[in-house]
C-alpha cells in the first residue's frame, strides 16, 4: 500500500476538512438540514458498530497498524457521550481511552507533546483521545498566560511565531505516526453556542447531571469567538491526507455519533487488514502437532 | 461502610473458593453437571451486561471506587474471549485492559509486582488484567529456571520459603489496594485436559485460528499436574474476603461467560454507589448560573 494507506478523500465524507487551508468555521453547519430521524440514526450507528468490533478484530490480528482518534470540541458538544456511543461495543482489551485534563507539574516540565505522546495507542489498537495536544493551540491559545507555567525558552513571546512552530511540531509528529502505522482520524464536534446554551440549561435543571456542570465552563463559553478563530487555524494548518480532520455537525446527537462511526469504519475498511499466518516453521511442524494431541487418547 | 466494602460471600456463588485454605483442585467441576442451554446462558450474558453498562457509569460519576478483575487460566480455557465477551458492551472510556505476557528486561530489573502495579486502574473505572502478578507465582514456579532472570537477593534458594513470601506479597498488596478503595476479583478459569486438546486441535484445524497457535502450547500442556498444584496452592493461599478467587468452570464457554459476568455485576451492586453532589459553592450559585444564561436571549 503507498503511503498514506487511506485516502480520506476517497471515503467521500462532506465533513473533510479541505487540506489547502480553506477551511472556514463560518461555512460548517453546526446542523444537518435533512438530518436522518434520530431512530434511522440510532439504527445506522448500530449496524455500523456492529461492522467496527469485527474490524477491530482484524486489526488485532493482523498487528500491523493502530488506530488513533482525536476528539476536540467545546464543552457539551459531546465528546464523552460520542466516545462511549461509538467504542462501547467494540473489545474494550482492543481499545485505549485517555481524558486530557489540566496538565501536572511533572507533564508541565516536558514539552507539550510528551504526555500524549506516551499514550499513542499500541499496534493492533484503537486510541481514542479526549481532548489532546490539540488543547495547546485551543484553549492555551485563548488562555495564553497559561504558556507561563510552561517554561519555554526565550523566543516563545512572539506568539505567532510560537503557534506556527506548535503547528509544524504537530504536523511532524503526526507524519511520523502515519508513516509508522498509526492512523489518525481527528474530529471536531462542532457544536453551535445556542445549542450549548440548551445543555447547559438542562445540567442545571437536571440533579443527577448538576455534577457535569462548573462555573468555569460559563467563562469558557464568554471566549467563543477566540475558541472558534483558534479552531479554525489548527484545523487548516493540521488537516493532512495522513491526519485528516473532520468537523461534525454536533448539535443533533444521534446523527453526529452515526457520522462519527461511518468514518472510522470506512478508514478501517481502506486499510489491507488480513488474519496472520503461522511463522515457517511453525507451519511445518503442524502434523506432527496434530498427531501428537490425537496419540493421548 | 465497612471493610471489606462487599462481603463475597454474600453473593452466594458456588464458585467462591474458600478462605479457610481448604481449596482442592480434584473437587472443583471443570462443566456444571445442569448448565443451562447454550441460548439460556447467552440471553443471560445479554442482560448481564447491560446491568453493567449502568454500573460502569455509576462506578465512574461515584469516583470513589475502582474494580480490579484478574483473570488467569491455562491456554485455551478463555480469557481473551471471556473478557471480550463480558466487558464488550462497558464504555471503553471506563475500562483498561491490560495483558501481560514475557517481562522485559526494564521489567525484570524491578520486583515482581511493580509491572502490574503501574497498571492497577484509576479510581472510577474497571480494570482489566489478562494474566497477572500470579504469573510470578504459577508459571514461574513450575519453570522455576525463570528465577535466574530476575537475579533475586541470597535466601532465594530456598524455593519453598520463596513461594511463601510471595504469597505473602500478594496478600499483603492486595489487601491495601481493597482498604483504599479497590474492589479486586480473582477469576479461574477451570478447563479440564481434555477440553484444551480439542480447542488445541480446533486450533490446528481452522487456518484462520492457526495463528493462535503455538508448539510452546504443547510444552505447557505436559505440565499440567504441577499447574494444577501451583493453582492449588496459590488460590488456598490468597483467596480473601477482601480479594476472593471464583474457580469457574470453563468447558462450556457460554455459562463461564455469564457466570463470571453476574458475580462482577453482583460485586458492584453492593458497594454504596451514587451519584457525586455538586461543591457547596457551585450549588449556592446554581440560580445565578442560570439567570447568566437565560439573559442572553
Amino acid at each position: 500500500m503507498s503511503f498514506p494507506f487511506v485516502d480520506p478523500a476517497s471515503l467521500g465524507s462532506p465533513y473533510l476538512v479541505p487540506f489547502d487551508g480553506s477551511f472556514r468555521v463560518a461555512e460548517c453547519p453546526t446542523r444537518v438540514p435533512d438530518a436522518p430521524k434520530k431512530k434511522a440514526s440510532e439504527k445506522a450507528l448500530e449496524t455500523t458498530v456492529e461492522r467496527m468490533d469485527k474490524l477491530q478484530r482484524k486489526l488485532y490480528a493482523d498487528d500491523r497498524y493502530s488506530l488513533l482518534l482525536v476528539f476536540q470540541a467545546m464543552d457539551a458538544a459531546g465528546k464523552d457521550s460520542t466516545i462511549r456511543a461509538v467504542l462501547t461495543g467494540v473489545n474494550p482489551a482492543g481499545c485505549q481511552v485517555f481524558s486530557f485534563k489540566q496538565p501536572s507539574a511533572e507533564e508541565l516540565d516536558h514539552d507539550f507533546l510528551w504526555r500524549t505522546y506516551k499514550r499513542m495507542p499500541e499496534r493492533g489498537r484503537i486510541g481514542v483521545f479526549n481532548r489532546s495536544y490539540y488543547e495547546e493551540v485551543l484553549v492555551v491559545r485563548v488562555h495564553p498566560e497559561y504558556l507561563q507555567g510552561q517554561r519555554l525558552p526565550s523566543g516563545a513571546e512572539d506568539l505567532p511565531a510560537l503557534w506556527r512552530s506548535r503547528y509544524a511540531s504537530i504536523r511532524t509528529m503526526e507524519e511520523h505516526l502515519a508513516r509508522n502505522g498509526t492512523v489518525v482520524i481527528k474530529f471536531w464536534l462542532n457544536v453551535s453556542l445556542e445549542e450549548q446554551r440548551q445543555r447547559f440549561l438542562s445540567r442545571l435543571d437536571d440533579p443527577d447531571k448538576n455534577w457535569k456542570f462548573s462555573g468555569g465552563d460559563l467563562v469558557e463559553r464568554s471566549h467563543w469567538p477566540r475558541y472558534m478563530a483558534a479552531y479554525e487555524e489548527a484545523l487548516r494548518e493540521t488537516s493532512r491526507p495522513w491526519a485528516p480532520w473532520y468537523a461534525i455537525p454536533a448539535d443533533d446527537k444521534p446523527s453526529m455519533r452515526a457520522a462519527v462511526a461511518e468514518i472510522v469504519c470506512a478508514t478501517l475498511e481502506g486499510l489491507d487488514l488480513r488474519y496472520p499466518e503461522l511463522g515457517k516453521k511453525e507451519q511445518s511442524q503442524l502434523q506432527n502437532y496434530r498427531a501428537q494431541l490425537e496419540s493421548e487418547r
